[in-house]
């Protein structure tokens, strides 16, 4: 996927979707290696809308002083439904071009990377991604920038929770963010020490009498051993009717005084962990340096502790699931599991 | 309210009603202080229950030994609904004869006093309230145990939420606890910077329609002056159906995007900030100098930095405010008032 | 403490001196509400040096958006050795002339107050000071602007040390900021149970031996009561050679294993709690309703949990202590207290 | 590395040397997956000496209960010397022989490790250790448990020191932990945005004198560009006399107003991180793993992020470095390499 340009003057970075802690980061490596190389930086504001509508500013060392500890995204992101459209990309492209833009660096998620793949057909300059999501649902990348802040951000409000539950001996049923994937709930719930996760990589929505009956049975078999509290986590867009509809279905059927709690946006924000932002901080460089050297339409990660890159097109296959070890690790200490396989 | 008892051998103590950060550093100073005179201290579980079923253990100094830091209450806490009923209270009554109980020290809420208040019809000990909630909704004390550690946790969260809502130039509603007062969403909406906080103080739920149209148009005004964000601390239990339906108006009648958070059970827990400490701390040790002196019936609190005694009764009525000088900051800030005084 | 100005139409302020969580909040309560009453707001860089030297920028609205949750101060702070002259004073009420400033608002500890102090010998206009510093040593207000971030940050330090600290069962002496004040450590002594508090309060340096025997043999009580480790909190500026010193010697001459923390400026910084936020909100508020009603060389503090002034000169006397309730409390629970009770 | 036995029976678990964040965690993962083959888990207390006193308890589930995400180790640990001698050696092997352990998981450091390889001269059981210490300084794994941990503690206070750092633009020396290996320095530093990390990677002692010329340039040309605050992150046990001899150099000889903070045990303490959770949760299923299939001698870590063993000889060598995309990510990035290319 080498490019044919040489000589690199301008970039252009934008972030885009959901934003995600370390975003900031990502945008202050890419701006501080762009200066060693004397490569210009535009700033394009609310994500594809501000390349569509030329809002944008130039960035240079001083404006991403102090930004590295900084949620959110000093870019500002935005959905951008004009992307979908022809006439939408072909504006973008418009910019681009009369922007003198060399290469375009975007951090997102899926959406965000069919964006650059619509803007690839109609123009010849380097493509970058950088996987900015909560979520961690790219492929090609261990984690994406923001996921390890997002659990981080979970596991200290579910402690708060368990103080709660152990107080009140209570049930509790918490919904974590994830889109589509089981990697915040999955990992979160872990992390915890969750009685129950229930996740795409454990759970099939059709199978959801029959869950409720086995988790009610490992509930009273908690109960029996004078257990003090009992945590559900559950993935968002999994549960028929949500979180809500579970705790009401163990309380009207079965009694069981349930709690929830939907943790939602501040899963979003926060000041990033050290992981996230020494992933943003190297991605960002590696951003530049695969410029230099004339790569397009990849999206560059963290593979196996490498970076790595992979094309724009495998990022977005959605195939990468909850590793292998961590739920093997899970089904060995979880209370239920030993009581089955005793 | 002197009691005639003189001789201080046994005293009893237990948490009550919604757990608050700070339980635990009361039960320590009590313990502790109750060491200071020989007095010997049982903690019952699970609120009145275990004073009803006798579940208690005792409590000295190594059982209340690194707990100052620990949200939750070591000795559980539930609702009880045996105390409404004679029968039950005439049981509690009974375990504390029994066990030959000089005082009964109660942390929690109303309901927990009310608990106490009914006791006191069948029962010649001596019963002292702290004042243990989240809430802050008990009269004479500036603070309950635990308030202070809730809108703590809140403000993190909502600096959370305000880093996303930054990135989308967003509109959040966010919930807080408080019951039937405004509290904690008051003093959380000024401690945010939030654009608008609708609270007891300020909003009758007839008055909906009014405060939706009031919204739009502060927040239009604020678009207009390209500001960033716009939050919406709302008080629980005063929204007609809640913190959705508003967000669902603002986005239906007016095309508004807007997030909504509940922030919920997050707001009970978590290690108490430094003034739960030490106002649990305080008000414990005051505890034993209020039975040692045959006081009785009393809550003790903290008024104008002062600790202070008020008859239960007085306590549960329901008339404490959110200070003056915090509402007339308020509208010297608020944008919107701004607005209007020009 | 009336000035004779009438028409207010343009204030400065600045911070001065060490600076301290919270002072954000106050200038952001500042601007916001002298733009109520349209009066303008200049602020001056790093401290006095800002005015000396004219450096300073127009504050609107905007300039202080999202700063409440910010530690440290957009103005930036500074000492000035210049305003111990009279030189640099005269250049500094210049200035004030030119620049046609009605009131100046500096928030500081007494190093600033003085400074003002001495403007008054030479200025016409109006002078209100805010207590800002962590150090609590300011008269005339129960709380400075910062001191309850910088608590809240040193017992969460030293929550993580109890972990290792109970993980060797081990001795650690944690000293603490406080200038040449006791509030900090002892707030913060309490707070974290710890063992030992030598403070301002309870301890003369010329008592240093003495005081080594008695922790040392308390230490020993401790041991022998098989718990789990021992935090001594002491106080800057208090024990000969300092913390290390007192480490040395316990190591040295009782062979007791003494691990040492010096929290230094990590208590200086940090988002703000929110009693910071709302203390600076309302104290930043009163400063302006002042200026519109023409005091002058007062500052304003919160007494009792009302919103009062006291002239600038009361404020720097030094003569406020810890609370005799919180040095009773701490008495009651300490265990060597208990010991010798006994 | 198999052992002769087949059937476990009963194992040990002890935790040694400095204490680490996630090490509750790991005593956890043991104990409930060895429950699920029905295994009996010994907990000996204080590190090896609890093996040669044979002070002991039995773990079961309700022990493990709530703890992982607690700081410090509920086994506690302690240095051990006598392990350096042959006869306390001894003594450990016969406690593991009188109480029929079939293997011994022990969770440390080097020093801990070096324990095994001893034990391993004179016992048949299976000896599996974990890595367990903040420092990281353990070949076999990318990660130690409580590493990530640490430098989370160690970012979020240096934050702060940048708010106070960036209020005064002060130039700052931060010392952090690490024995003798510089992955918390260089972690950290890249992730606070140091404006010099100061590490075994790229710095040697004799060259003291040259590194000092060159801060000392580079702040002078930060401050030519107005930047704010200037951080110097640097390991322990690398600068000749230690952080305070630094800034002491800088301030005499240079004029340069500096502060230092040496951050100390906090690095130690505090509740785990996910990465540490989910780590210490993965590695202790997989010890029970590696028993029932008759290792020994080996450590179990994390490489390339799937679970690997290695010889315990080979975990001990000191030859793991910071990783070289780190360290060029770095060198892209830092205003003074940023200078020198130009």
């Amino acid at each position: 996927m080498m490019s044919k340009q040489n000589t690199i003057r301008r970039i252009g970075i934008l972030t885009s979707g959901g934003d995600a802690p370390g975003m900031n980061a990502a945008i202050r490596a890419v701006v501080l290696a762009a200066h060693q190389y004397s490569i210009e930086c535009i700033g394009f504001f609310h994500g594809y809308n501000g390349l569509i509508n030329q809002e944008y500013r130039l960035l240079d060392n001083s404006s991403v002083k102090d930004i590295i500890h900084k949620g959110g995204t000093i870019l500002k992101s935005a959905r951008c439904p004009e992307m979908l459209s022809e006439t939408g990309v072909k504006q973008a492209v418009n910019s681009l071009i009369k922007l003198q833009i060399d290469a375009l660096i975007v951090i997102g998620g899926d959406g965000s990377f069919n964006g650059m793949l619509a803007i690839e057909q109609h123009w010849q300059g380097q493509l970058i991604g950088l996987p900015g999501t909560i979520d961690n649902d790219l492929d090609g990348t261990d984690f994406t920038i923001g996921f390890s802040t997002a659990i981080n951000t979970a596991i200290e409000a579910i402690d708060k929770i368990r103080d709660t539950a152990d107080a009140f001996d209570r049930v509790f049923v918490v919904e974590l963010m994830g889109r589509h994937s089981g990697h915040i709930a999955f990992n979160v719930g872990i992390a915890c020490g969750a009685e129950q996760i229930i996740s795409f990589e454990n759970f099939n929505a059709n199978d959801a009498n029959k869950k409720v009956n086995e988790i009610v049975s490992d509930i009273k078999h908690h109960q029996s051993q004078d257990h003090q509290s009992y945590l559900i986590v559950l993935a968002e867009n999994l549960w028929p009717n949500g979180a809500q509809s579970l705790s009401e279905q163990l309380k009207l059927q079965y009694s069981i005084d349930c709690g929830t709690c939907i943790l939602g946006h501040i899963q979003r924000g926060g000041s990033p962990v050290a992981k996230d932002r020494l992933l943003a901080t190297k991605l960002g460089v590696a951003a530049i340096e695969a410029v230099l050297v004339g790569k397009t339409s990849i999206m560059l990660g963290e593979l196996k502790t490498e970076i790595e890159e992979v094309t724009l097109n495998d990022a977005v296959q959605h195939t990468k699931i909850v590793a292998e070890n961590l739920v093997v690790a899970h089904e060995n200490i979880l209370a239920l599991a030993a009581q089955n396989k005793r």
